[in-house]
């Protein structure tokens, strides 16, 4: 077996990882980087690239427009991308590519097999797991494969869907709901889960759930998917003891989640310690293993690119830099789905409040856009900030954004929460006339008008219940 | 002749009037609101919301559809809002709404005409101008009066024209050019302005053009409008020594500039100080007289909705809490121009940083979104985010967006300078992916690229040309 040293390994060329090869490429370090599949990975091939390709070109889309058409321009925009990063990849300095399916034979020791079955002995000084997810698969008794669709098969589509049943809830279901039915497909979403996109708070379901009957997608919750008829084409749907026929689905998108991608990296064999939330790190990726880092999807934390994409600066920063103290508070990452209108978050969770601060602490605001003038033009109806803040003083808490815009909102807040800026400066800015963002000065003027008529009230209560746990 | 005395004089309801009247009157003051046209001022009757509701409902007509019904909804929606102000603003408790035109009589009083001719004496303790602008008009000889459409006169049309020359390249031309040219209607475009969106940076002009020249809408540039042949329905436009007929066409809308609506307020009477740039005020409103105050369109200040609401917040905390002290900046006024794309901008001009720093000090960072992964999904050719900064600190100075949310965007750096926050900064924040906001992130990476690897030769810079004015 042939085998050979580098300084740094990276193991996956997806958006995590090749922040890490290529930041440290940058800095003079010498990197390999191993990649089992293509390279982007998911974002580029069969996620955000593709997704928001589609969901742009149907939100122009109009009846008697080629869908096909549709399909082919998001199928050529990832393939040329992709091909244009893997030439790239290829030609970094200090970078070596390597096409091939690792695995630990150490703790700082990797066998790779090529796509020719050759298996190579690498060793390294730093290795970097960032191997991402896959989708969880479910099986739906009588569903032919053909008939079954992820997120890596959807954008090969070159026909669309009749009718195309979502199976989730979550983002991924959601998105690509808006975007099939925009593109006149008959579209049904059955989802385990009791409302729509569940991990955000109630008030993000309450919005878009009008936004789906609108369109005519037709939902199921709490309802499985029991079996497929093929001469019929009928899917059986439950829901506790109710059965309902879907007629005529052509294609079933499954979308129930995903399933980290370690099972087959033999982290035992290099005592990576980890569970069933992925590779335990700290806030700087570092796993049990020194040397050896884990970012993406194969951690615990949020797996959003933007999020392995901030672990893996962190990363290089560790490698390259490591006399650099490791402080620092860990990022704050923001959420964003692509629904319409666009759903996005960031700051502490609801539980994460409940246990930094007293029920009685906290303030919850709310300014819905249909009574702001932009959404008045705009004809929003379903649309909101949403803000928890510390009383008295407007320290923000957590921030949900529902709107045309919320994606590129929501980093006014980001910034807000990590420099700690409370409502009361919000009060003192101007926001052009008339946007989405006027409604942060509403809620400004909420606040104030709630708080600076009874401060000595305020007051009180703030120092009760401040120390209070 | 009837005579009134008041705590509080607003004249001109208007945005910024109404925001003083309403909020003077909400904090238990009692105030009078004179208004000699509609409730709403501009802003809801001939200005931003028409012309939103316009621009949103021209984003998503397609051919075929019927222009005229989205002509009549921007009426109706115009119709509906106004109703509502007006009924609003006259059930407000502690405010009295007076229809009528003021002038001055003495320094705190005013002599006001109703509907009727009847002409009544008022005085007040503070009163506060808020009479806004209209349209600069022109003279074209030949063109009558049923075909020039000024912003006035817009939004009452039923039926788009055929051919309509929009005479001015600033904003509100700019923004119903591109709505206008949406709705199939053909639109030329003849400026005395060498260049489209001329008070924006050159680079504004740079990308705007080519999406001006993308949909049609033929320009002339450092042009004017000679003439207008009623029999042959030619306008014919003169730049330099050459003249162009435009054929067919059948409305013009001038475009070419605001003029202050202080010529009939007698401001001699009062004493109040005043030149062609408007009504002298300090950054709270003050005029040359104590207790009358000026905001919005009749003072130099910017002239957007959001500038006369954010000085109007100032005059009431002025009124309402006099011992307060009248200190803190003036606050940051940005901008929005709702074209396609979007063109935003907030802090200092050009003129303001030549003043304030050596041309050294500064550095200027540009990042094209068709470089970004969003600007690859949506296919954005023109648009950018350009920041000029303090090299070494990173302090920013101004920033300018052109894209297709720039509107949304510019908050996020208004909050940024107003605190103060470096770029250094903006390089530990997580950004949605993939969102145009990933482009700040870019414009951070770039800075820190050029900065940190040479830190000793930029502090040198820094320390030479901070103190060489």
């Amino acid at each position: 077996m042939n085998s050979k040293h580098y300084s740094n390994i990276v193991i996956g060329a997806g958006s995590g990882g090749m922040t890490v090869a290529i930041g440290l490429a940058n800095l003079g370090k010498q990197v390999a980087l191993i990649e089992a599949h293509h390279v982007g990975g998911d974002c580029t091939n069969v996620g955000c690239v593709p997704s928001k390709t589609l969901i742009h070109l149907a939100a122009d889309y109009r009846p008697g427009d080629s869908v096909e058409a549709v399909l082919a321009e998001v199928t050529r925009k990832r393939d040329a991308l992709r091909e244009k990063e893997t030439e790239e990849v290829k030609q970094i300095e200090n970078l070596t590519f390597i096409q091939g399916k690792a695995a630990f034979a150490g703790p700082k020791q990797l066998h790779v097999t090529g796509p020719n079955g050759d298996v190579q002995a690498l060793s390294a000084d730093t290795i970097t797991i960032a191997t991402g997810a896959r989708p969880r698969m479910l099986d739906i008794p009588g569903l032919s494969a053909n008939r079954l669709l992820t997120n890596e098969s959807l954008f090969d589509l070159t026909a669309p869907p009749r009718h195309l049943a979502v199976i989730g809830a979550g983002i991924i279901a959601v998105e690509l709901a808006f975007a099939f039915s925009k593109l006149g497909t008959q579209v049904t979403l059955i989802a385990l889960d009791p409302r729509v996109l569940p991990t955000y708070p109630l008030e993000v379901s309450e919005a878009i759930q009008p936004e789906l009957d609108r369109r005519g997608i037709v939902t199921y919750y709490n309802a499985t998917s029991d079996s497929y008829d093929e001469t019929t084409q009928t899917l059986c749907v439950r829901s506790g003891e109710e059965k309902f026929p879907l007629e005529s689905v052509d294609k079933v998108l499954l979308a129930v989640g995903r399933v980290r991608n370690i099972d087959q990296l033999n982290l035992e064999k290099a005592g990576i310690a980890h569970d069933k939330n992925g590779i335990r790190v700290d806030s700087f990726g570092r796993t049990s293993v020194p040397g050896v880092y884990a970012i993406g999807d194969v951690t615990p934390t949020s797996a959003f690119t933007h999020s392995a994409n901030a672990q893996g600066r962190r990363v290089v920063q560790r490698i390259a830099f490591p006399w650099l103290p490791a402080r620092g508070p860990e990022p704050l990452f923001p959420t964003a789905t692509f629904s319409d209108p666009e759903v996005a978050t960031v700051g502490l969770s609801p539980k994460q409040i409940a246990e930094k601060c007293h029920p009685e602490l906290v303030r919850r605001l709310r300014i819905d856009f249909k009574d702001t003038d932009r959404g008045y033009t705009d004809g929003v109806e379903n649309g909101f900030i949403l803000v928890d803040v510390v009383r008295l003083t407007g320290t923000i808490l957590s921030v949900t954004i529902v709107g045309p815009r919320a994606s590129e909102m929501i980093s006014f807040f980001t910034l807000a929460i990590s420099r700690r800026i409370s409502l009361y400066q919000f009060y003192r800015l101007v926001y052009p006339y008339p946007t989405f963002s006027s409604g942060i000065l509403k809620i400004a003027d909420t606040f104030m008008r709630e708080t600076l008529p009874s401060l000595p009230r305020e007051l009180a209560a703030y120092l009760k219940y401040r120390f209070a746990r």
